[in-house]
């Protein structure tokens, strides 16, 4: 299962309508997607359902979260290995919703390298967004967390914010691809995205909570062709 | 899934002996053992695993942690509602290497009784499993952190804490089943647990790491019997 | 500095209006309604402003929070022998902006008495108030979250849930005093508080951002004379 | 109280024999070997201790934490306009034994910025050394934690990661002082780390523990004479 650019990368965060059964059911609607439109998009999901998507759905499958503890005497943690071997090809890391200390990113990152796993990095800002940069993820995605599920999306009301971000990041190491996320719903939020230099988008409730799920996605994945 | 007493429950913490496929393989030979000598064996695994395991196995699956999170805009938590959808019966909470917040604990609790699950709430003294057994959980678990992982058995190393933990849980609620774990290894290990007024012992590296996981299941299973 | 009760604990938070001198200015007012009215009135004063409060102030002088660490390698955690010997009697532990683990509260409140400080437990409900009361501190303070600083009073809001508290508290110790708190302003709602079985409030905003906080506080102790 | 570079900062820890009157007495040590030598000594002392020790030495004293909180209703917090008010110039952050959030340090600095204080951010590596140098901090002191309190110094066992460390803080910002800690206790500990390019050094018990540390610091910044 191998990432590509642009990516649609959907966080199934712990909503009822993506958990369990309904994870399976949400990924295969994005697998469709993607298999129509040839766009990339993955899935971030509990950890709890990454065995059952990743066995039944043809898609990148990632963690929302790993833990920088090694495999051993550890209780209640999620390792690298743990989501490897039940099928997830990546991670997110330092969610807005799962700040993570500084050191144990970096410990993070390294350890999901160690068994080939990748890494997309989440920031609030531009200057944070730059020193996980200097982490070497393989990617860092940007969400201003007062954005997040508010359908005003990121790339249309803070381009600039995206801009300056961008620019941080690639301060740091030019080839590191950057996304955005917080607020996006619609084709042309990704068009605007990517018109900044991002090379994908982090998306959530606008797909998860939508009523069409298939409809938004299609939207979202149209707007990465047209830019390509 | 039906939890009885005693209790054997065995925690297969991040151990790369007890992730994956492997974590299945040792539940099986759990649940053998359980199935042969009738007492009640349950394994508490990684979350990338309770699917898994619990679609294989006749045994009563256990998370080894969840958050008081509720399902929502929450990312890389686990709540109540996944592991039960997964396929689990109850949870550990506030482990030795995943201690908690009380008003978590408390919070966690709730959630947990909300969708049916069983909690096993550990503890590291008298003290605190006296104060946990105030949030009402389902079990208490009392393991003296500096033995944990030593093949040095609290209930024959430290007899009288146990019987102050089990004599301080019930003076706040006389009903609630204790368990008592670290450095169990061993049918006498069990006896001596159950003689102090427990109900069934927390084993994880006594059994995981075992050269014959089988045999030390017997020997602990066995031990439950002539108990009984 | 001898705690009594009825007991008025002032929490000064990180407020500007009680911060550096103005916490002595402040702590000082205190101090001269204390002395009018007889009435018992402690603050918890900022770390930084222990010492010069002390100093200056015959009134009990608590700190806000102190962590379990000893003395030694440990780097910008409040211990219980540094607020000793700045001249504190005693601490807040585990208030609703500094929740602690259940074996960090337990492991606190410790290390407090073995340098004969006063501890404070602070709890968000009934199970939590029962739960801290096994652990032996000095007291006990129940604050619903919901009401912290919105000058509506837990005493006359939420009667029931102190009546609770102060009942599931007795059920562990019958000798432990118990004070409720979040939005108390006036001596009616310390006489509510008092007449439910409390031996005092926790008051915060309702001291520190009044316009006249000399008056309110005069109103608060004649409150636990006519109590008394 | 101005910074100068080379810098010796002296972290007292919770440290018994750096606390209260004593950490007052260790201050006055480190003032007068400071005004004999000329080299700038700072101390990091203990919140409760900043008062004290500001008010009656004449050199940088240092928090050993902030917390990001502005002021207002936290509890237990130690915000940036506190340390000021008390007399302090500058905090650590992210210390081994204080590790924070990213985006923790990011608006801790920001804050601190906001009241003209100073902050020395640590990191345990060259990658976590670099991304802080991305928040833009005023220093940045290196210290691997397996090295802290040995005595074996960073400067003279680890060359390497001190240079390794400096290259990477300088190719995102090549104006940023660098420190190195964890092991030094003598003038040829600091010898090597002034010629590794750093610009002083972070000292705990090397010196607070020593049994003259007067004689100590007077070794340690007599090496920063010869250098400069």
């Amino acid at each position: 299962m191998k990432i590509s650019y642009p990516l649609i990368l959907v966080n199934f965060k712990t909503y009822a309508e993506a958990t369990g059964e309904k994870a399976v059911k949400l990924a295969k609607t994005a697998e469709g997607v993607s298999n129509k439109t040839g766009v990339c998009i993955a899935v971030a999901v509990q950890p709890t359902d990454i065995y059952r998507v990743a066995l039944q759905c043809s898609i990148p499958v990632f963690a929302q979260h790993i833990d920088p503890q090694p495999q051993g005497a550890f209780t209640g943690h999620v390792t690298a290995e743990a989501i490897k071997e039940a099928g997830a090809v990546g991670t997110l890391l330092n969610h807005s919703e799962m700040r993570l200390r500084v050191d144990v990113i970096d410990e993070a990152i390294k350890r999901a390298k160690s068994v080939d796993l990748v890494t997309c990095v989440c920031a609030n800002n531009a200057e944070v967004s730059k020193a996980v940069a200097a982490l070497n993820p393989s990617m860092v995605a940007v969400e201003p967390p007062e954005l997040i599920g508010t359908g005003v999306s990121v790339s249309t009301a803070k381009p600039e914010d995206v801009l300056r971000t961008v620019e941080a990041v690639k301060a740091v190491n030019p080839a590191l691809p950057v996304l955005c996320g917080a607020g996006i719903t619609t084709g042309s939020d990704v068009r605007a995205a990517l018109k900044l230099g991002t090379v994908g988008v982090l998306v959530a409730s606008g797909v998860v909570k939508a009523k069409n799920p298939e409809e938004v996605l299609l939207d979202l994945a149209s707007a990465c062709l047209k830019q390509a």
